[in-house]
């Protein structure tokens, strides 16, 4: 008799099809103009920060996002960095995050000297739980002079930083009626939704900012890198001077007036992002087509689901993930176990940043549903391309 | 009669005997495997932060420069972050940087949380002067249970980032018994050095650790990107495990066991590297012409001379410096007005980092030659492959 990790494991092949001795969690994809933009970036020597690439790409993401404004910087973390700073984050701050998500959501809000809060999830979304939060927030916080406090630290808690997980919209208009009742600065981490609408609007475009990351295993990459997303032409024009080093323009001077970073995307890294805009359309089809398999192969395991688009959301199915039922949590490290000896390259979700030594003396809500999440969920190899 | 700036004007164009008809200030030079090796990353996908031209890149950078480990990250500032960090620079620390040097060292320092403190020039390096430092901390700092403090703000002085200006070897031997008498961590910014060497040793090799930056109007560029050079090896695991996301090995977990941050060069970034860094010696050869040739454009003009590397030193001349006399100093902006309005890119030096917004109220010692210097130096077009 078959265990449920060998079951999986004939599963995920069934799947696939393909007689591959390994299959990476996600690996990118590059049929389109990728190497003809580099060579154009290489013929005019413009490969650092100035450079027709950066513009093209920056005016075809608010094309495509539908984003008033975007910045392009060096990366998600980059992007997430600069945004806090943007809506006043300092030093004793307060950022309400996920306990699940990727650890650098939590890092940027430390680079401010601010403290990540952390708060939980739900099972519909994978995101934050708009009506959890609600909760938490009426007992733990007051108001003071229009600024929600922490009641037990006496910190401001400046801004909330929902993120759509593995691609999958989380529920922005109940986030965004929790930070308006609260008065959070909402940042909006799509950094893993490129692709992703909630009710038609694309990911990234409710919060005052909001992010996306172009690292080597998203759906499109540049190498490196990301981008910043605002409707507001006043932060657009203060983020790009804040990346540039906060020089001011002339014709020239060297004169800086604050501290700046050097957070610009070089052009040679846009250059690889036009050309993967440009296959988006199909990238996206290939991991809805990818999903429709893997739910078909899942189907005879009853013990296990695939974990499918939240109603009024229409995901780029980033990753793929199984979500184990409660019975068979204890099996998760088989599984992975078993997959990953097979050639088959899963990964469980990240363990929850609160119980991370760099987080784990920082406020954190009760986190039952990500503690749970994070005890049955398996990722599976997910790149374009695989059916 | 032909003004200073007209003279100027004539004697650039002669150096150079090209007829463009505008030249930039410095342009990178792509003439080697740089699209060979491009299309090599497209081809194998590997174009973000794992692959095969970012170990080759920091291999080859170490048998380059003799330092014993090379860690790529993103840019020079983010190295000279990293660097700070891995000594220990705290906040409320201090850290003497030279007022006469790139906003990004003084930038770098406030990213800790710390505390810029500037210190002189020498006009024969054009970098720290030993003498002048050692006298200003004899009387303005004192030792406590072997930590240098600042006496007026009762704050650590941690560290010293002595810079290579323009290329040129500071006093590096002076600098490092400074150093050493005064408890400082001497961290070397080799951002602009790549290629120099001091009594035959490179650069950026001297010190704890040692930073070098690749952007786009350095000697070799990556687009965007920074080394960090040292020969301990438990610094060089630290940095390491700090630039990309503090995260443990394991064969699934994501655990990380610090704030960590996403500071590794993208392998399409190296890739250029790797390439440039076999063009290098012709580069600088090709620089040294460019020396000999406005040398001897200049030798007609007797109020000006062309700033020539320091004795004891080869520079790899990355900006070619025109050095005013004092009594022409006042023509500086009406050489710079002339020349650029003539299609030839010049820039005077920086502005004194002690005298910007973001830096004004922080300590500084007297910096009479820096001054000096700001008011006297036109850097003339530099790019390789000029002459």
């Amino acid at each position: 008799m078959k265990t449920l990790a060998e079951a999986i494991t004939g599963s995920i092949k069934k799947a696939l099809n393909i007689p591959k001795e390994f299959v990476p969690l996600h690996e990118p994809c590059f049929s389109g103009n990728e190497s003809k933009y580099l060579q154009e970036c290489i013929d005019s020597t413009f490969v650092s920060s100035v450079g027709k690439f950066v513009n093209r790409f920056e005016k075809e993401l608010a094309e495509y996002t539908g984003a008033k404004h975007v910045v392009l910087v060096v990366n998600g973390t980059s992007a997430l960095h600069m945004s806090l700073l943007l809506v006043g984050v300092e030093s004793g701050d307060e950022v309400l995050v996920p306990a699940l998500t990727f650890v650098a959501t939590a890092n940027a809000v430390r680079y401010c000297g601010a403290v990540p809060h952390f708060v939980d999830s739900e099972e519909r979304t994978l995101g934050i739980d708009p009506e959890a939060l609600r909760e938490y927030l009426q007992h733990s916080s007051e108001q003071r002079d229009g600024v929600c406090v922490n009641r037990s630290t006496g910190c401001p808690i400046r801004a909330l930083i929902p993120v759509h997980i593995f691609g999958h919209p989380c529920d922005i208009d109940g986030l965004l009626a929790v930070a308006k009742d609260f008065n959070l600065n909402l940042i909006e981490d799509a950094a893993e939704s490129l692709g992703s609408t909630y009710h038609g609007q694309h990911t990234g475009t409710f919060g005052l900012l909001g992010i996306i990351s172009f690292n080597g295993n998203k759906t499109i990459t540049t190498g490196g890198g990301g981008a910043i997303l605002t409707d507001d032409p006043v932060l657009a024009k203060r983020v790009k001077h804040l990346t540039t080093t906060a020089k001011l323009s002339h014709r020239w001077e060297y004169k800086h007036d604050e501290v700046g970073y050097n957070f610009r995307m070089p052009n040679l890294n846009a250059a690889l992002g036009c050309a993967q805009l440009e296959d988006l359309p199909e990238l996206l089809a290939s991991k809805r087509r990818l999903f429709r398999c893997y739910q078909e192969a899942f189907q005879d395991i009853p013990q296990v689901s695939l974990f499918e688009e939240p109603e009024g959301s229409r995901s780029n199915y980033w990753l793929q993930t199984l979500l184990l039922d409660d019975s068979v949590a204890n099996q998760r490290d088989a599984i992975l176990e078993t997959t990953n000896s097979s050639g088959l390259m899963t990964r469980p979700i990240w363990k929850l940043l609160n119980k991370l030594a760099p987080f784990c003396d920082f406020p954190c809500a009760p986190v039952p549903v990500a503690e749970s999440l994070e005890s049955r969920i398996v990722n599976l190899p997910s790149s374009t391309g695989l059916v």
